[in-house]
């Protein structure tokens, strides 16, 4: 579930959504005179996501970027990345995967790929296949199941450890008012619900942990994450 | 470096630091009424900072809760833990061991030891090599100290990555404002001015790396870092 797409509903700025194939991501950057977010081997890379706001005529590329840009151009309402926590957002996002989002791709890795249309499907298992250095089927055999869905809850415990700083009562990472951390957090609770149902164990696992913390964070958050058009998350 | 004495220094607070021998902690916290900060092996465990306040009356432990009691009670100037910060700077202190202290705890351990009084000495020798299982000078032999200095070099440019994130010009975490975050870190920078210098060979390079982030925030922070009676560095 996309960060950006969480944050333009928070931020309650209507949009539309265009899917993109791999492939078609520098062609249509390069069109839309967008930078590309970073290099690779020296060469420019065009990344998704990307807004193109007809209001002000801007192209932002990259998901923090999109965010400081919705909160510049659209004040009012929530606050993604309040006034100094530039940087504690960032760490958080860089702390993430080590600590709950690689474990969660290893573990949904082989239901990711069917979910792409064709072209994507066969770029995400092609990069993947070459990251890992193994077939998709064989970078998280089923026998290593439970123990990534451990570590991924160990990772939620964790981080449940740092939010516990902030006393009783409190659902968002700064408190009172959800931010981009907490955008970061529910669209991992997202996916993790897409790929495998609010009946799966793992999704009643995680409703009861941690004291009740990610229901309650999902319960407060859940209207942003809804598709286009309102569509509720199956 | 002493995160609660910057903390008392940033708030103008003035205190009389009265230094405990490890094996004193327990008595002189039963004799204060001053409450474990945690358990071992499923007894009490007394540690310091310990402060207590004689125009409150109160005794507090930990110096994250000292910085909270600190900013309750005496709230004109600096905010150490700002409102809605308490999980991001819960967060920093959590990840920082593994992105740098560890490694200059090991480079510096055979020069800790002997900087103690003999009391003292003793016991942190005794518990370190309890928890490394080797005697002190063979945790971390000369041959390791060029990796070690290698990987908290590493570690403080990964931090500075996330302060990029607040834009130019920024000195403290927060951006314009010194938090607890910035305490941490300028506790790991005095902590190895002690162990080295200021003429040696690791403090000059970390004074000109990072686009010297460094400099500048001990260029703001060293005035708080002045032990009793304002005495300077070495």
């Amino acid at each position: 579930m996309a960060h950006h797409r969480i944050a333009l509903n928070m931020k309650g700025v209507p949009y539309k959504t265009i899917w993109v194939d791999y492939c078609d991501i520098e062609p249509l950057s390069l069109k839309l005179d967008a930078p590309p977010s970073t290099t690779r081997a020296g060469a420019p890379l065009y990344t998704l996501p990307l807004i193109q706001d007809p209001s002000t005529g801007a192209t932002v590329v990259d998901s923090f970027a999109i965010a400081k840009y919705l909160d510049a151009t659209y004040p009012g309402g929530i606050t993604l990345v309040p006034e100094g926590t530039d940087a504690f957002q960032t760490m958080f996002i860089d702390v993430l995967p080590s600590l709950l989002t690689q474990h969660l791709l290893l573990l949904h890795i082989t239901r990711i790929a069917p979910s792409l249309n064709p072209h994507s499907e066969d770029y995400f298992r092609r990069a993947r296949e070459m990251h890992f250095g193994n077939p998709l089927a064989e970078i998280a055999p089923v026998s290593t199941h439970e123990a990534l869905w451990k570590q991924a809850f160990e990772g939620f415990s964790h981080v449940h450890g740092w939010l516990n700083a902030n006393g009783e009562c409190k659902v968002f990472f700064m408190g009172h008012k959800p931010s981009w951390a907490d955008v970061a957090l529910v669209s991992v609770l997202a996916w993790l619900r897409i790929y495998n149902g609010r009946e799966s164990r793992e999704w009643k696992e995680l409703m009861t942990a941690d004291e009740g913390r990610w229901a309650r964070l999902w319960g407060a958050m859940e209207k942003y994450v809804h598709r286009d058009g309102g569509e509720a998350l199956p």
